[in-house]
């Protein structure tokens, strides 16, 4: 729970989030632009399951986000991150990671990752029966 | 056409953009401060037509704004570039440049910047006879 | 003055950033992470004095995240160099140390950084008989 | 000319600057990755020819390498802007787009970047009927 | 095998990057500063295993390192990697993240990261009985 | 004292630094170009004493450089704190602040900043009469 706000507010303010980001890529990807829809591709292609598996590539790219210090990218990841089990321990202990590597100009960032996790946890719990799943 | 809005709702964010802009250079520049007195003046000496065009320089300060992550500097740049008549697809083709050079860090900045560029276009659309002008 | 805000309202502008600030390291701080932990005490230590006095380690503090363009490090610096008696021509002198290092991509956090200088300025002299101080 | 060195040396420099790069390509493109040879591949398709000609695409390519101070990059885009007809006096309006956006930090990388150019040019120059080509 | 070098000259290059670090390590702790002393001891608590284990938590070290493009940084995390057992295939969609999170600006630092993960290999190749052992 | 280097050839070092880039100045001061030329006599202005005095100013570059991580820069800075008089322990306080800001990214940056630090106190050691003065 992240203080003040309902689960209802603070669901709204992931799904304004979700809302953009999906309202905007579609915009991008609508031009004829080659090279950037392959990026979009290529970007979703990086975190699937290899060598590496899924839960490991989406911690890193969510400690990447961290200490290259932006905001949408870090949500993005927390959020894909809790869909895959990451539970709040390792989340912290990556957080840990991104902290020393990147320095206090990390925190304010930091402060945010966890306000958005704490939304997500206190969203999913105000909705049981679909804690956190895309369907 | 950037979805919800109105053409004249999209005007209003952009003045507001505008308006701090313009707001806090006039505080900045009011300061006996000649450093950033001469910084700003050189600034604006950067972009004039020499070796370059106009439109080169601008499409160079775009794509710097972008690879170093600056919404405010895309979005300054987005609308200088406009001005002197960068199309939609050379936008997208200096987009595509930032993206593949600055990585998928970049991609919520490049849905910030296609949301701008929408708001331009509708804002100006909305007022016809004075399309993208600064006269 | 920063132009259109009241005293009042420029204090709770900058009552919600340390609201929103102090509530989150307390739920950063509640976590059983020593990395983190520790990490948050050693940068409070940081800014003791000691060779350096306080003055000097704030503006370094300062322009430390002037140029690695965070606002919300920037907006806390330069509430501590406030409250350590740094005066404005000495703020506009370590702002154009950080403008020239970090080049015209600064100039938008510049601004905010002298909008939130305002903001408190503004709120120090519309509460008289507590200028800046912690107590 | 570079002042002490003959074009023979230069020559050999940025031969060995290419010579690595390739061999580390060829051991990069060698391994059983999909996406970063994908990732190599849309690199090489960002900078051909579309709604921007390839001189502004590589200009693009360098100003962006130059505020991100990356030293091989800025090399690599130096040489092929070179290919592609760019002059001196564009070179040096490009640098100071950069060094603007990028500010005083830029400035190693800019006299690296001059050191790459001259050599370039004392190496075309010993080497009369191949100035700058690739054939 | 990185191609020219021996098994030898490649150990000596990994050998003298640790020399350097090592004894300027020494020097920085032997400065009576508590702050930096404090900070390295972090710095190694970071990377002890808890809710995530070393071999993730070195993952997220390096593929930080690579999006910050630092060379030293990358190639201290490839060795510790190395030592618990990162494979090549791991190593390599580590580096997909990095370099589709980060950008082509990141190519450079993933030449010299397979160059040194490539001189690792041989040296201790070179070297049977003892593999990539601290002892 | 740096440990193997004699004197004079850590005098040296430093000179074939100071060379190369009084030599690349001059050749990009001998061009055409106003912005770049205004640029470098702004950067010179920058740390004249004025409200703050030069000490601190030069303090204030050397950690902007750091947490920026360009060692050019912060050769250059280490070396103009030396001649206004910066301590050991003040350096290392510095050096500090930019390490907390910046995080563990910074440190092979702090060990090659020491080392040119050591060498340039070996230097002046192996030279008496001439501590540390430009003359």
């Amino acid at each position: 729970m992240s203080g003040s706000g309902s689960g209802e507010g603070e669901a709204d303010r992931v799904a304004s989030f979700n809302a953009f980001r999906s309202r905007m890529n579609d915009r991008i990807l609508a031009e004829d632009n080659q090279v950037i829809r392959r990026f979009f591709s290529l970007d979703t292609q990086t975190y699937r399951a290899g060598a590496l598996d899924v839960k490991t590539k989406e911690l890193l790219g969510l400690v990447a986000s961290m200490v290259l210090r932006c905001d949408d990218c870090i949500a993005y990841h927390v959020s894909q991150c809790r869909e895959v089990g990451v539970n709040r321990d390792e989340f912290f202990e990556a957080f840990s990671v991104a902290l020393v590597v990147g320095g206090s100009i990390v925190i304010p960032h930091l402060r945010r990752a966890v306000d958005f996790l704490d939304k997500l946890e206190s969203a999913s719990s105000a909705a049981p029966g679909a804690p956190h799943s895309h369907d």
